[in-house]
């Protein structure tokens, strides 16, 4: 008899478990249970899709349900919700339209992803509100960006003038939330010229990433028109109070109740009242752990399942990946969340070959991540923050440097400013942030940072690191390597 | 009293020893012998001020004599040419056009370069044969561009339609070698609507890369318009027969000897005769070592200086870096010589530091080289030739991928190709070989690769590397990890 692997989510973890598992062995029985009707997509693409770059829902699918059915002899059932598991008669229980299925397992996977934090504040409900989790939610965005523009069937836009310059701008909205998905989208609404408003709790925008990107960043979304508020907590979404009023969006009314069955009309801090039609909140993520909390599964202290280093769970033959699960974090050691795509890749393909005989850990992760900002690109690794730095028993110091992304002497080019934060006994690098005009290679450099950090290198031995030079590509020493040598002088 | 330290050679490792020498002892007495009048300067850049692009040489400089002299308080004599070296009596032995020193010293550094390999073939002196090799080559270089299009004051050429369309091109000219001088020569010579054929003795470009990127690089240079002649070693360089005939060209005259009093006129190969009005040698250098055998220093197995790792020669006290000096293999721990402008540059700059009493290995060489041919960028890091792998001790195997540079969603990008090799046993990264289009990230994805070979990773581990990813900026898995993946795959 063949065992069985059953998966619970289909999205990349889900489908990367399934499609290494079934490449290893052709017998397996391979069940995946997803409670949408999506699989394996490319969440990421949703605000680029928003945008307007990117035509259909469908071009983010990677593998279509039919190909995974078919091609890959994977027994994929979309609209089948796990709604219990059994641990001990190792059974998963699935709800669908259909009727409920209990379905045995031999090795299970839960991938059930990460939802969208949707703050504790008033008027969340209101229509114009929106998050940005799921293909739904991309499409319903969307479908709010066409009607706004009087344009529904509308094509990539071409970046016009900033709206604040035009008579016929649309907006203004309001994003939530300074991370990658609110900058994203930021910059999704305003090629479309919406009038942006970008509300941070915290002092500055993309807090994992060090002061000098989150500046440099703050600047050029600035130039490009969206105005910031830093330090603003967001207090309540007001209604507009009159939706069919098209006095609606000035601040006249002082209302401090929200109407839930109305429209969002305005956003509101301790110091401002900002009108608004319409709100995205960018505001984090958390793992969907309730399947597996009530299964019994220990839970970790990040709040993600808890894991071993082959993403096992507490409960023996079930696995967790994704973003619903803890990873091991290579600077520290220590259990950490970082829910992002790669990372979901790379365990659940782990899984997928564990689960096939190959005990396979799939490695831990550095926080790595990479944002496009209109003009600008960000990348950052590692721990950077002094505080996180200190709680893992290192003594971090950090040194940022800005170097040119070509030969000063090339006619092209522009500024690659690094951030680069090191243990000062060891050496050892704990982290960088990087941030350049978009195509000078800030995210890709980041590639160099990393592998010191995955090989535990210190700063003396990155900035020996003989990486590539060419006048067209850098300077003879890379910008990186100048930030290594620059914070190896500070530590010796 | 305080100590002496004297530098023979003022490019790269010369000058980077005494300015990090300068900041590290205010005290020491740094003496820089120079024979020519250029110190410092970017050679790297040469063929972009011949195409045009840079619009004088002095932008090629990064710090002048003047301030060497004056903010850095080093003895910088150029015009001098060191030429005896006693390592008994510690002293060294300068001419001038204002005669002879004798200089002691305490420690001393050799950093006399490489110079053009010229080959062993007639016709090498007929006038309008040129070497890419120093600032003053570059003058001719650009003289001879300036002249050929009769606009003595040229300025960046629009790149127009290709020579071959051309009514008015000039040329056609030859550049024999197609390593990275030949290459980048190429596209400064067809940017100027030269006809450009280029000779190659091996059947393909960049022999350092892997087959995959010369076949994408000899492809794009064929796009451009440049005649490749693969596999076809120059016999001889012939005169024009006619200096002063406009007939010159016609490959009408059998003679095979060449008239070196004349100009050149044809390159001329065991199948083919092809005329040409300048013909470029790209073809390798040789270390500058005749001082350090004359004065019974080791030389290595490369042919370069002999050093241990802080760069120290068989003589005591007496130091080689730079293009005229051995380096250590990162892979193989072997001496190599590679002549690139970072290792001159960190190695320079650990001998500045190891004489100011903090000894300094400077690390090892990967042989990590970037280049652009029109618009393809090619990187290579490691040990890519079977044989090279085999001769160190290794099995090798590589893996050929091709993947997109971006999201394949995303509306821009285009298609990355890595060659990854390793060990078939330990499974050990060995080199890789990368090639993209312009700005598509093949040159600083292999910092990724370099990170990999700098720590002695597996393929297994770099399949795992936290890696930055965006919509933007790669596909979930970077180009480099769906190599590792592959390659992985191949030794499990």
């Amino acid at each position: 008899m063949t065992d069985t692997f059953v998966i619970v989510g289909g999205d990349a973890a889900g489908m990367a478990a399934a499609s290494k598992a079934r490449r290893e062995d052709s017998d397996l029985e391979i069940v995946v249970f997803e409670k949408g009707e999506w699989v394996s997509y490319g969440a990421c693409g949703l605000p680029y899709y928003v945008k307007g770059e990117i035509q259909s829902l469908e071009a983010l699918v990677s593998v279509t349900p039919q190909e995974f059915r078919e091609e890959r002899d994977i027994d994929l059932r979309t609209g089948h919700e796990v709604v219990a598991i059994d641990p001990d008669e190792r059974t998963v229980t699935a709800e669908s339209d259909d009727g409920d299925v209990v379905q045995p397992y031999d090795h299970l996977l839960l991938a059930t992803g990460a939802e969208s934090v949707v703050p504790p504040i008033g008027g969340v409900d209101l229509e114009g509100v929106y998050t940005l989790g799921s293909m739904s939610d991309g499409k319903e965005l969307r479908e709010y960006v066409a009607r706004a523009r009087s344009d529904e069937s509308f094509q990539q836009p071409d970046r016009g003038p900033a709206c604040r310059y035009l008579e016929d701008c649309t907006g203004p909205v309001a994003v939530v939330g300074g991370g990658y998905i609110g900058i994203e989208m930021a910059e999704a609404l305003a090629a479309n010229d919406f009038e942006v408003h970008l509300f941070q709790r915290g002092d500055r925008v993309l807090k994992g990433f060090s002061e000098a990107t989150s500046e440099a960043v703050a600047a050029h979304l600035r130039d490009q028109d969206v105005t910031l508020y830093l330090g603003s907590e967001v207090r309540e979404l007001a209604g507009s109070g009159a939706s069919d009023d098209s006095e609606g969006r000035s601040p006249s009314s002082n209302r401090t109740q929200s109407d839930d069955a109305g429209e969002v009309g305005a956003v509101v801090t301790e110091t401002e009242r900002v009108p608004v039609d319409m709100v995205l909140l960018g505001t984090g993520v958390r793992p969907r752990t309730a399947l597996a909390e009530n299964a019994g599964l220990e839970i970790g202290p990040t709040g993600a399942i808890a894991t071993d280093a082959y993403r096992e769970t507490s409960a023996p033959d079930v696995y967790a990946a994704g973003d619903c699960a803890e990873a091991t974090h290579v600077v520290t050691g220590e259990p950490t969340y970082a829910p992002l795509a790669l990372t979901a890749n790379r365990h659940g393909r782990a899984v997928g070959q564990t689960v096939t005989g190959t005990p396979s850990e799939g490695g831990g992760v550095a926080g790595t991540a990479a944002v496009k900002a209109f003009d600008v690109e960000a990348a950052r690794t590692g721990i950077i923050d002094p505080d996180e730095a200190r709680k893992a028993g290192f003594d971090p110091v950090s040194e940022t440097i800005t170097a040119k992304s070509r030969a000063g002497y090339y006619p092209e080019g522009g500024d690659v400013t690094v951030t680069l934060t090191a243990d000062r006994d060891s050496g050892r690098v704990l982290g960088a942030s990087l941030v350049s005009e978009y195509g000078e290679g800030a995210v890709h450099r980041s590639h160099a940072v990393v592998g010191a950090l995955e090989a535990g290198a210190t700063v003396f031995e990155l900035e020996n690191y003989d990486l590539a030079y060419a006048p067209p590509f850098n300077t003879t020493w890379d910008p990186v390597l100048v930030a290594a040598k620059v914070l190896g002088g500070e530590l010796r």
